[in-house]
């Protein structure tokens, strides 16, 4: 008999989240701990307490989203950037008396939004996570297809700044939210004028992307409308790469940087209009998430209900 | 009773080539005709020919790839840069006593690899063709994924150089056998020291990339190694890009350029080797298509035997 719940996990970095989710995606119950700094065995010990927590004889399984490169036949993390404490864990050590599967947190968030969000009305879509970093889940025909979708790691500047990846020039340096506060921080400390400086009690180094918006929107800040513009314009490069190659009907933004839609998605999605290959751009729909946090843990959630097929 | 074979055509550019075909994917026969610089009424009209030719009671169906961007319920080319004044004609106003199939000639060309050659023991692989432009095709799971598939116009250097797409600093404009073409004329009307200058009786601009390939492999010529190198070098970002994203069993690369493999292609596998993911890239076998010109004849009458789902 299948059982009514499944527990869903986002092991994205900054947080981790679980929940008990239902076969229709609501969220019953939920747990969200910091999960920063944290040593690998500390992350592990708290995923397995939020999964005590959560586990009864009405779960049918656990799906794990986590950020990195998986080996997905040995459920290995292969490299896990945001807490590289996690490279090399494998979940087939995890012991649990029901199936455990595990997704990239990106492609989680976009099985979230096909099962339950923003992607619902589309058969193919890409997701792009906005945040500290640029991730990316493929959907086509409904389904996930199991690839790594690193879209922030595409080298859009083929001889540019070098990544932590080992690739040079990559998206994620121009428009995540690490590019935007660098390239603020680097601006302030050059002399550049801007409310910015009195934000933050003038810690500079503490100024988030919510400041620079906030500056740039309400206050009409040129710098932080500047520097938006700009990561904007790049995120709009790597946009249309992703639809040259995908001829998506979608193309679903999620993440923090979302928050500032109006000046940097904008920006993007003029500069894709102008790159992209016009009889496919035209038929793309350019639009938010709509589960926010939760997309990622509906998400591992569904993986229990739709086992992905080998 | 179905039927023993498939008219398979290629319509790629500067030939077209149409041929009968088995279920096993064998050739039984073959029409090639030049198709460069027609008017698009001419093409069609050769097309018809040749599917007159071929046709008999023992046929199952037609299936044509093309260069361009297709819509495909309509069967509709939307652009057709290598024969543009086939842009907007639609393959339903062709009317046969069997279906007919149309997919893009690139992706045509990876279901030929996947079905009779190169690609039969990948699962998961992207065709990239390297000629006289760069095309590409993915296979996810042993069958086509209906995307555009356009590398060759993704970004490398986002504020490089305008292609004739729209788009900026496109793979194309420095990977392909153009772009080699077009830097060693530059070179050489900038005055530089190469063998070539001898080749084609002085006339540098009837220069072809096998006469670069043949100054820079057999006589160690350096213009033409050079260029050839940094080709390859961009070339290896682009599949960097495309292992980031797709995580692909293997790269297969098709068309005249991988003539020059040990050159153009070592530097490609060199420089992607040190920007793609390292979990992902030892995974990836990067190798030649099997099939040369027959690859998208071959892909092109497997459209007939195996439908593609919509």
């Amino acid at each position: 008999m299948s059982k009514p719940y499944a527990i869903g996990v986002d092991l994205g970095g900054t947080n981790l989240r679980a929940a008990l989710i239902t076969r229709e995606g609501q969220v019953v119950k939920k747990i969200k701990e910091p999960s920063t700094g944290l040593a690998g065995g500390d992350v592990i010990q708290l995923l397995k307490n939020a999964i005590d927590q959560l586990m009864s004889p009405e779960v049918e399984g656990i799906g794990i989203g986590v950020a990195g490169v998986l080996d997905r036949p040995e459920k290995r993390i292969m490299i896990s950037p945001n807490i590289p404490p996690l490279t090399g864990f494998s979940f087939n050590d995890f012991h649990y008396p029901v199936p455990v599967y595990v997704e990239n947190d990106a492609n989680a968030a976009a099985l979230g939004e096909a099962c339950a969000g923003a992607g619902r009305n589309f058969k193919n879509f890409v997701l792009m996570t906005l945040g500290t970093g640029i991730g990316g889940g493929i959907i086509y025909g409904g389904k996930l297809l199991k690839m790594a979708a690193e879209v922030g790691h595409m080298s859009i500047v083929a001889d540019g700044k070098k990544c932590f990846c080992g690739n040079n020039g990559c998206l994620e340096l121009f428009a995540s939210a690490r590019a935007i506060i660098a390239s603020v921080i680097e601006a302030l400390e050059g002399g550049a004028e801007s409310l910015l400086r009195e934000c933050c009690e003038g810690k500079i180094y503490r100024i988030t992307p919510e400041d620079v918006y906030k500056a740039a929107f309400e206050e009409g800040d040129s710098l932080s409308r500047e520097v938006l513009r700009e990561a904007g314009r790049y995120l709009g490069v790597g946009i249309s790469n992703i639809i040259n190659i995908t001829s998506p009907d979608a193309i679903i933004l999620a993440g923090g940087l979302i928050g500032s839609w109006n000046i940097y998605v904008d920006e993007a999605i003029k500069e894709a209009s102008k790159r992209a290959f016009k009889s496919i751009f035209q038929k793309v729909s350019i639009i938010p998430a709509s589960l926010g946090d939760e997309a990622g843990i509906v998400g591992a959630a569904s993986l229990v209900f739709n086992p992905p097929a080998d």
